[in-house]
């Protein structure tokens, strides 16, 4: 067999892989070390280890000047900030989240903790957001509320989700976390919908090693979720607050003390996401096949520029999950983007009706992402590149020793 | 008004309070901070900031080989590690959790985010635990499982309750957060039950500013809990693992690396708590009507002294209330020891049947805490004694010009 120059290079065929340590997909910012500690320092000598210390309560402050909104509540994590939402919402019913079926894999199980089903809708084509026509058809009277996300990409038609919540009186949510820093119209995604939820974990734009944020202008909301996050303990608790569930949920001075600093540097990490973007971006300029999942950026509106996504096209000489092979081996952990759609996946509760989504189908069968975040240089982009171009002046060659190696 | 000498000392009428600074009821151990530091600057250096870290690894091994068992699971809190156990322990089912009546007020929201209902069982007037012969026959088709809680006095009957869920057949827990470090027949706290879950909350008897820990000798659960916690998300799930709710559970370096700091001193720990304990019990020995509520001391077991509770006899001038106030008055941060019987609660979900339950409601009416933990000296205890001993002394002024006080 003539060998093709340059495939023999890649690490799935006993080449050297590019990578001797891992390339993410986590943002992992690392504020400057001694600031952190001396910060620790601090709340360790002053005996404030918990409960609502001076970084927990500088950093909600701060959060809220950041997103300009009346309330953030900090929380353990995101996902829990999304269950306390979900159960205190449905006012004790038992009933269905109006979910995206292109999404997050925790989302079903974050609508169970909180009492509720499920129940997954269509992606619209162009946003991979909620599809707000289709949205308006599931609504009925077991909904207890929306849950939508704001995908790096998008925000969505954040508009019209709240409208159609508004017309239908179903407390929408938005989980925001992958648009954090983002903007809808103009403004930082932050004060849309009843509430939005961010993260604070280590992959993700702020990073406080852990934990997550509420944010609403809904000031009785704040009241109660400040309440459920602490155990719901606190005496005197009108009588409304019967059916809401307490909970630990709280944050605590380690990770409020990191999230402050990193909240610091956030402008210079979204310069920084673009910078990758753009390179990304680029060497998809060059192939043929894959294309870059493009951030929203019309004029007077920012992206935070977080993920690197590619679409594989009809083009590529390599399925989805081939590339995603052939890039491991190089030392990129990456992984296929949203896939499967959740209504078709584990995840789903056992025996419940699968609806039939074309479009959330389609869409996680065609993406994966790139490696990004601070571990990831626009050198190892371009050598990134490089791996890609041999698979695409090389695909026949490529996609049949790849196809040969598995057994038939 | 001839005034008795000493009474105006009381800080509740006007006297200079004992303590400028809060004491609490929070164990408070606090690690070298420059060895805490070493550590997280270790781990931010390695980058190995959360999900399954040195740390993290390294605090599970030892917790294994102190609590004598083959699995410790840490997870982000107690709380979430119960919610988490039952919901994993009822296999899908919506049933009830029969829970001690006179207990911890978070205990019924736990069992309702797992799915639950809570099912209030009946104390045992000695030890305070769940009354076996009482539990036997509030088992029925709907319970999922039994969440028996060891206290710091007593770990109860452990091996009447563990015959009695095998009997029938239910999955068994304990809530052993108060009982770590405590033994039950010479061994432990750990090993009992399908499981058992303990806290590193700051206030705990190990302190990693906040989290968690589940022990277990069943590897088959401890691996669906490892699963369970980091989301449910991992490949490869066995169909039994369908009815699992995945959630963020994780623990991480920063809170690990504090916890095994914390576990090294341990047994200094309760050798502090074990003199404050003995110096109050001198006190109550003074005192007529105030009674120390013993830890288990027999031949062969070991208690954790965390908590110093006292009950208030009929021959104590004040009731438990009024008691609570006048040394809070002193800076004293306490409370009424699990008040009120949680049957009769507002934690209690709304509508449910309320049973009368009379060991666990006398139990409520009659205890409350004293300032213990780390801050608080042997002379502290000394200065609280003189204090109770001006209430002993001017019992009936002292309770006539508090009720005085009170608007008719």
């Amino acid at each position: 067999m003539m060998v093709t120059p340059g495939v023999d290079e890649l690490a799935i065929f006993g080449g050297q892989p590019l990578f001797e340590t891992p390339r993410p997909i986590g943002q992992l910012a690392m504020p400057d070390v001694d600031e952190y500690l001396a910060l620790v320092r601090r709340s360790y000598d002053a005996g404030s280890l918990t409960d609502g210390g001076e970084n927990v309560v500088a950093l909600e402050r701060e959060l809220e000047t950041y997103h300009g909104v009346r309330n953030c509540v900090s929380v353990a994590n995101a996902g829990l900030g999304l269950i306390m939402l979900i159960q205190l919402l449905a006012g004790g019913r038992r009933g269905e989240v109006l979910m995206p079926a292109f999404s997050y894999r925790g989302l079903p199980h974050i609508a169970r903790w909180a009492g509720q089903m499920p129940h997954f809708s269509e992606a619209d084509a162009l946003t991979h957001t909620l599809d707000v026509a289709y949205l308006a058809r599931e609504i009925d009277e077991r909904t207890t509320s929306i849950l939508a996300v704001c995908n790096f990409n998008s925000p969505g038609d954040v508009e019209g989700l709240c409208r159609l919540a508004a017309e239908r009186d179903i407390p929408i949510i938005f989980d925001s976390v992958d648009g954090l820093g983002s903007t809808y119209r103009g403004r930082r995604l932050g004060p849309y919908g009843r509430a939005e939820v961010f993260s604070t974990h280590a992959t993700k734009m702020l990073n406080g090693f852990e934990g997550g944020y509420i944010t609403t202008d809904d000031d009785d909301l704040a009241e109660q979720l400040r309440w459920q996050r602490d155990h719901a303990l606190a005496a005197g608790a009108p009588a409304r607050h019967r059916d809401v569930l307490g909970v630990n949920a709280r944050f605590n001075e380690l990770h409020a003390a990191m999230t402050r600093l990193s909240l610091v540097g956030i402008d210079a990490v979204i310069a920084r996401n673009k910078a990758r973007y753009e390179a990304y971006g680029a060497i998809c300029e060059r192939l043929s096949g894959l294309d870059l999942l493009k951030c929203t950026d019309t004029a007077g509106e920012s992206s935070n520029y977080r993920m690197v996504v590619v679409g594989v096209g009809p083009n590529w000489p390599l399925t989805r999950d081939e590339t995603v092979s052939v890039l491991r081996a190089e030392g990129a952990v990456i992984a296929a983007y949203w896939h499967p759609a959740l209504h078709l996946s584990t995840h789903a509760p056992a025996g419940m009706p699968i609806p039939r989504l074309p479009v959330a189908e389609a869409l996680a069968e065609r993406f994966l992402h790139l490696p990004v975040g601070e571990l990831v240089s626009l050198e190892d982009i371009e050598r990134i590149g490089e791996r890609l171009e041999i698979v695409a002046r090389n695909g026949r060659v490529v996609a049949e020793r790849l196809r040969k190696a598995v057994p038939a």
